[in-house]
């Protein structure tokens, strides 16, 4: 199998003339949240039956060396997904492992990884604390990749981990996003971030996005899916032999799933506030938490990590008043939809599992629509 | 104190030519869904100091004549906020009372005096069951109402649930919704529904908005407040005085109750998912569901209203499945903003508590702003 | 109406020889942690009918001129019941008002009444924050209250937060626990602490008692409720025609209200975790979230209430690590189960509504029935 | 690797002597709800730091056959573990999968091989539904277990799930059960039932019990902790070298997961609340949710499966009132406390990791205890 390298060189949202609201960070990514690490093994060779279009995505919240707890919390729009962990994210307010994501089929073996990753960067003897349950998503992508041949092997989630960096990240077919649809348009890993003014905090979002029919893709508030209403997935022979119903773009189908960090201290039932504001971020771009969608989000800060970490004494830990957060809530929604509309705009059209492809949104039917609706930045138009 | 009837004869948002998906019913109101009844007690008297600007707003899932229980769900956006009853909401899985709208500092009367009146109407010995435990939720009219006299007595309650009826209702400044904001407009009592194609199944949506910043406001995408940045609410000089630091335009303040009303037969954790995407109909018109705000829904199903009242032997239930979901979601996000739209084209600028005084979003220029950004409806061209 | 004072001198549990768990502190009470007041208004006046036998409990975690917010969390082991507020403790993770209990049928008036109580209080304009939305719980005295009198009034409520005070507090036909009945004894409010070894954090309860079959009633693990079956309560001529189907004693009916307070420093995630297992010391004695139940708890902390309580800036936080809060989890089954007993044991025998009487629980028998079973403190044999 | 098959010919609970409340049906285990089968794979081989005492446990509510949904929903006490799939139990109220019990360390592998199992087994073509988010729940073995072995492979799995049975099943060192400690003894896989009176409806109870204090072990109410204190799990060097603050003797450890099924036709909200009162059943034994413990409870009814899996039309539902629920309630506990006493009366003296002992809970001292406290019953004293 060949591992194929994405540097996602295409221009980005913005660059495009989309207008956003708030002030994004010098990166306009997850990593603008200082030490946070994402790293990805991107999977693809083959054709036909066997033709792998997938990967993993490793984000680290605090870097390679992190083994502290991050306070955190998770919510789930729709819950036709996986991801794991949770339970005793909502039970101890932490987050102590990597947040990996990856396909539907892989969730375990990128599970059970982090967990040996772990125990032999940490040397852990016995019970390795929080690693042992660590948080894995995931999204399905058996339209372009051959999810049921299992082809995420351990060494791909050690390569994931161990190649993570800071800095500016790919996006569109990378990582876990590698086979991602959404909207009816190839999608995949997207990010964003944004500063909040005066106070000086950071949001980041990395999104992988496989979510949302056609009809309801809104750009800025502009009904885009109900201008450009060809360039939909078309099945192989075998899918459509098998598929007669398929009908995403009716609907929507397929799952998002929103990684979430923030430098401001925030406490775990403020995360949880915080999260939640995701949901809204993915509704203006056309999301409605469709049944089949697996749409989970997770939520994480880096401050305080050093004291929520201490299991004796009494920890010292710093939190930003509730009557401060409403910024937070504007950024995580303005931060989710750039990061899926980076995504869609980053992701380029291919073909895969049994011949199935799924096109690429075109960059200048996109920018003609934001025009006819007023839309469109100046500098684009 | 004099009780007003207000009779709401302004256009409602779609006359103005706004765009909105899905198909109405009849009515395009909550009032759509069968045997469902919509009464109101409109407290408008005085100025100044005791101005009275508020009321109560009784929805009768069946009637004045039900007392069975009906699937029933509950949803907050964010929680500052209350809603009695749903603690045996969530487990039960049902409704066993009408649902009550009032003002914050009234929530106390409106519940007992629901118990009061079942009592009498219902001739019950002792213990009364569901009515026992009645839903009663608010928003807060203090910029406009003497919120702090607690004018609602509970002959208006029993009035508002007495005068309940099917068929039209009024919409803006009635009811619970007298003295309500949003967006920085005068906003209030709002109602819309859609019917589900083939199906045949309706959902019905009343909101109480009270919420939401200007500079967010949206209307089918566009972005209306920022193009009208005028009309602020204005403090009469002792609020002022007081209040130097109001800044719901910045940030957005309030709160908003949405009721749910639908036939199609949905289990109580399917109506949890249905909830759950009244967020995205507030969101698409620019609720972040801000840390003021008490962003509160409900929704039941008035199917399986008979069987779910059985005590003894097996209910048979019917349940829509999973797999046909989807056009509930889309219908609940679709109603619940058009019903938000509806309070704030129906609400008439009003004077009240202190002097203060908020104006009514001005129905031309915002049929200007949607023709600027080619959102207007062919027919209003 | 005739407002009598109850004095609570009977023996405690533990003056019975029942062994329990743990460390009480000072007083055994809630009140043993700092600053915390309690007050009750207790209704007991006329017979038959119309006898009114209702009250007000009143907990004021900083006593009466607090008007910060403590972290707080509630849970519920069965919602039949009404606690308001809850919804912005979980939003805001904080409890802003004092915590009341009465009946039932009299929650919205002391809802309203402590709102009216705090304006007063604390010469508020306008919207008074956390006071708008108070934490108001209830249990249903319908057997032995004319519970459909709406006795209660508003300044009952007044009366109840005026007279809080620390130290001894009185037990069993006090407060809103005038009317209860537990395991088909009469029971009661009920108090009990736990100080934590080495930590010296001090864990009180308050229970208002109202649930409870008698045969699964068990002390100290001894099966009481199956050693002692006489005793059970007896309707009135009237109660018995109208309610043949009375059925407390086979399955447990009503519902019990617990408070939780500690000086500990917990954040709102671990106050949920520690108001979970209330139901463990529920359960100990024979509870098991009965379907007409309201079991419904609610836990604070006194700690970090100035500092949670800035609105701008960032708060510095202690937090206890959840490594240490074992013993916390413990302490909180323990004075749950001895609170329980402390009612049991305090309530005295009682005619009310209609003549319907309950029996308080005996003794001697109880001691008997300890001895039986070699579970009775070596000081009483 | 040899894979050894353990019969479990000690004698259960009841047969000691051990009073229990509630009438069990046939086989007094979860396999007397019809349908339901359960597979083992037990894995003991090696000494010293490679032992190997693991295995994997599977429940398959329906046979081998089923591929429907069943109503369910899950609960935890503590969450200091992983159970995956809950995510869309919550979301869809069902349950579509086997639900497994393994190590901490290899939910992952079991997780995979789920869906590859029922890949093969149900020829899926692409997204295969419900089976791709597979129920694998775990507790940790690393006392006895080389747990950073990874030594559960895929076809472990295979095994457990294709070697599943109805009838009778082992109990003790069994499947994910063998490396197992409760309460300082050794413990690992039990079970029980209750049938409920009149109604005919079974509950069945799995356990895989790893969780609990000495101090607070507690059989019938007995304080049988408190009587034997020694027989504490014995250290090897190596163990008590790196872990010299090993303590769950004091505070408890470990963790518990619970399987509840039914056939008595409940909804998924009715389920949550039967799968809440597994708390009260482990409370009585003496556990209290420890922090590090994962205390995780799922129920699920094979009521309805049928109908609940159809796709189209309106589904028809049976759902047994809520008034008529509390035997379940009451049935719960019961089979959960005699479902743990199970696995700690079957299990047997195992010496494994490192050389770590854990001892068999002496069955003579047991009884001895048990008529101290006059609680042996008649048969045995």
């Amino acid at each position: 199998m060949v591992t194929q390298s994405v540097t996602g060189q295409r221009p980005r949202a913005r660059d495009l003339g989309i207008p956003f609201a708030g002030t994004p960070g010098p990166i306009n990514a997850i990593t603008d949240v200082k030490g946070l690490e994402v790293g990805y093994t991107t999977l693809i060779s083959g054709d036909g039956e066997k033709a792998v279009r997938t990967g993993v995505t490793a984000i680290l919240p605090q870097g390679k060396d992190f083994r502290g707890r991050l306070f955190a919390a998770w919510h789930t729009l729709n819950g036709n997904g996986e991801m794991t962990g949770t339970t005793w994210i909502d039970e101890s307010g932490g987050l102590g492992s990597p947040v990996m994501i990856t396909n539907t089929h892989s969730v375990g073996i990128v599970r059970d990884a982090v967990i040996e990753w772990g125990n032999k960067k940490f040397k852990g003897e016995g019970y390795s604390g929080d690693f042992s349950l660590p948080v894995v998503a995931e999204t399905w992508d058996g339209f372009l990749n051959d999810i049921n041949g299992f082809h995420v092997r351990k060494e791909h989630v050690f390569q994931a981990l161990d190649s993570a960096k800071t800095g500016a990240i790919a996006e569109g077919n990378v990582g876990g996003g590698t086979g991602m649809i959404s909207h009816g348009f190839k999608a995949g890993t997207g990010t964003a971030s944004r500063v909040i003014a005066n106070a000086g905090y950071t949001v980041g979002v990395l999104v992988q996005a496989n979510y949302g029919s056609r009809q309801l893709f809104s750009v800025a508030g502009v009904p885009v899916g109900q201008e450009i209403t060809d360039l939909v997935p078309e099945p192989g022979k075998r899918t459509a032999a098998v598929s007669p119903l398929w009908k995403p773009l009716d609907e929507g189908a397929g799952s998002i799933i929103v990684v979430v960090a923030t430098d401001a201290p925030l406490l775990p039932h403020q995360l949880d506030r915080l999260v939640k504001r995701v949901s809204l971020g993915v509704g203006v771009v056309g999301g409605r938490g469709e049944n089949s969608s697996g749409d989970i989000f997770i939520a994480f800060s880096t401050a305080n990590a050093t004291e929520f970490s201490k299991a004796s004494g009494v920890a010292n830990i710093q939190m930003l008043p509730n009557e401060r957060i409403n910024p937070l809530f504007w950024a995580v929604a303005q931060a989710t939809e750039e990061a899926i509309m980076n995504a869609l705009v980053a992701a380029e059209t291919m073909t895969g599992h049994n011949g199935n492809k799924v096109h690429a949104l075109p960059h200048d039917r996109l920018k003609a629509v934001m025009k006819k609706y007023n839309r469109l930045s100046e500098s684009q138009k």
